[in-house]
């Protein structure tokens, strides 16, 4: 009996998709994926945060620069996938790679607090194990990523926080830097005329949020999904978080269901964007409970939370994801996202705009 | 199309379900309701934690004090919602009661961490606007829940950490008092017994994490539901966490999602327990995608996350909920949890061990 009703919902549920194509209320949608109902050996899917990116405004080295760490950063992953790596291991090798550019915002490139401190978090997940890990607000991990993923296989915490995460690390023996080492003119700058431009406005606690020069700053992150040949997914996602943040502000990237989720079951996860709504929408999460209890492919489900519930809320910002078989969705509702998708024939799908370059 | 595919799938759900009784996997179930499928004009539940809570090691005192407090928590809410109040307010002050006794862990009667300090996670969600707010260690605000709600109504963000928290909330004017307000004999007495038995452990980092008297200190934890007449529902949650807790860990009593969450489309819902396996499953938005996604009633939706997938990935602890009818479901694998639910009548049922007493 519970076999049959599963499949006649399955089959429902396919019928009733077809009259309900991805994009139908005129919301934003990105490029479709080239690739879509396939089977992958193995896959693996990055973005490098998502906002007003927007051409008229890249110079031509920007993006070319852009393009070349994105591809250097998915090669890294794809290759510990292509040896038989785990899905764990590329994600974490991936993710260093954008952690130590100074291009996102994330680890050297991080963004300013309201002090003028960088706080960074991580998260990671195990899809297989549902296991997971992260970080809040350390200030001397070179790598919060590879302490998430020591959270996950070496406490019985998920979240830990500030100085006692710092802690942790040390026990741990992670890479400990000076806080001076995520220093970067180009974010120190733009504290500096956020800032300035906090003085000319209203007294309002509300202000610093809502100015739509800090709007774009809210975007920036990094984050992988990937799937390795023994059929385990696994994501992560790592931050610097918004500029001019304060009140030891947390986002949405350490926080499991928000920032980052996976699960063999159905897909991996991570987003970016304006963080308190993915918090609100449990957008990772959601993404996976639509598949799990509503039948729906990823790529409806993805379509679903950031076209129309997410925008529908007011957030920004967008997700990468693959399912179990390797498809992958790259969903966001802004001008665009830096984003590349690597298939298990080394096939390269990369995009900054709307539209994908390669 | 549509309407007809969401019918057939209630229909075949609600026939499925009828050949898979609760319990169905041996697991423990908490005391059937004896409110189903009503139409409540309002109604509020609360939990006082779950755990190791057996009636041979409570004395008729102490059992006594538990009822009158949780009775008096509940009547405070109850007044509100039947006085037009809003269900925010009632969560407000329903648990401004509990973190004002010794009895619970949360504010006055919170556990120590490792260093000897208190620190208090809380998280609030409005169920009809979907916004919501949280803390996580804080050391000297007098009730966590309201400011909690402060960071809802009066910031962008959703969660504010630490020495930040405690900023925005002298900002916010709200209550703050000497750290000392939060010590209690019986909470610095089980903290020193953990210290005294991980002396005697072998040196490993998760050695507290696995001792089993600590366990039970896990839990404890405070949270209310409510549903006001116009139908608006709001959950909250409010802990001091984990007795000898370290490195800052956050557990999922400010995680949207995991110890709280709201939305009048189904439920609302308040976690206790095990943290961070409330997490990793994202308890509570988990019942809200089961019933929204896969159809199923509140009954069914938390004997399955509770009973089943909790059990199932170890964890334990339990909820309490509302769905947006009234209907209340208080499901715990625990061997009791310390729970009141009242209807618009004002009936009353409450419970400490796996039966109602009342």
């Amino acid at each position: 009996m519970k076999h049959i009703f599963y499949s006649l919902v399955l089959l429902l549920s396919l019928s009733a998709c077809k009259e309900n194509p991805s994009g139908e209320d005129g919301a934003m949608t990105s490029t479709p994926e080239k690739q879509r109902d396939s089977v992958q050996d193995f896959a693996i899917v990055i973005h490098g945060g998502a906002g007003t990116i927007l051409k008229e405004n890249m110079t031509d080295s920007l993006e070319t620069a852009y393009e070349a760490k994105l591809t250097e950063a998915i090669q890294t992953g794809y290759k510990i996938l292509q040896n038989g790596g785990t899905s764990l291991e590329a994600v974490q090798r991936t993710i260093n790679v954008m952690e130590n550019s100074p291009l996102f915002n994330s680890a050297k490139g991080a963004v300013f607090n309201h002090e003028g401190k960088n706080e960074l978090d991580a998260s990671i997940m195990d899809g297989k194990t549902l296991n997971a890990g992260a970080v809040a607000g350390v200030t001397n991990i070179k790598n919060p990523i590879n302490l998430a993923n020591e959270v996950m296989v070496n406490s019985e915490h998920v979240l830990l926080s500030g100085k006692g995460a710092e802690e942790f690390a040390e026990e741990q023996g992670l890479e400990i830097v000076d806080p001076s080492y995520f220093f970067t003119q180009k974010r120190y700058d733009a504290l500096q005329r956020t800032l300035e431009q906090e003085k000319t406005a209203k007294k309002d606690t509300k202000t610093a949020f809502y100015d739509p020069f800090i709007k774009d700053d809210k975007y920036g992150t990094v984050g992988c999904v990937a799937l390795d040949k023994n059929g385990n997914l696994a994501a992560g996602t790592s931050t610097g978080g918004m500029n001019n943040k304060r009140y030891n502000r947390i986002g949405d990237s350490p926080i499991i269901g928000a920032g980052t989720y996976a699960n063999n079951k159905t897909c991996g996860v991570s987003s970016t964007g304006w963080g308190e709504y993915f918090m609100r929408g449990l957008v990772a999460y959601d993404i996976s409970a639509m598949m799990e209890y509503g039948g729906k492919s990823l790529k409806e489900a993805t379509d679903a939370v950031i076209q129309k519930k997410l925008t529908n809320m007011g957030g920004t910002g967008g997700i990468i994801s693959l399912d179990n078989n390797g498809n992958v969705s790259m969903e966001f509702n802004t001008p665009g996202m830096y984003r590349a998708y690597m298939n298990d024939k080394g096939e390269l799908q990369l995009g900054i705009y709307k539209e994908l370059q390669k």
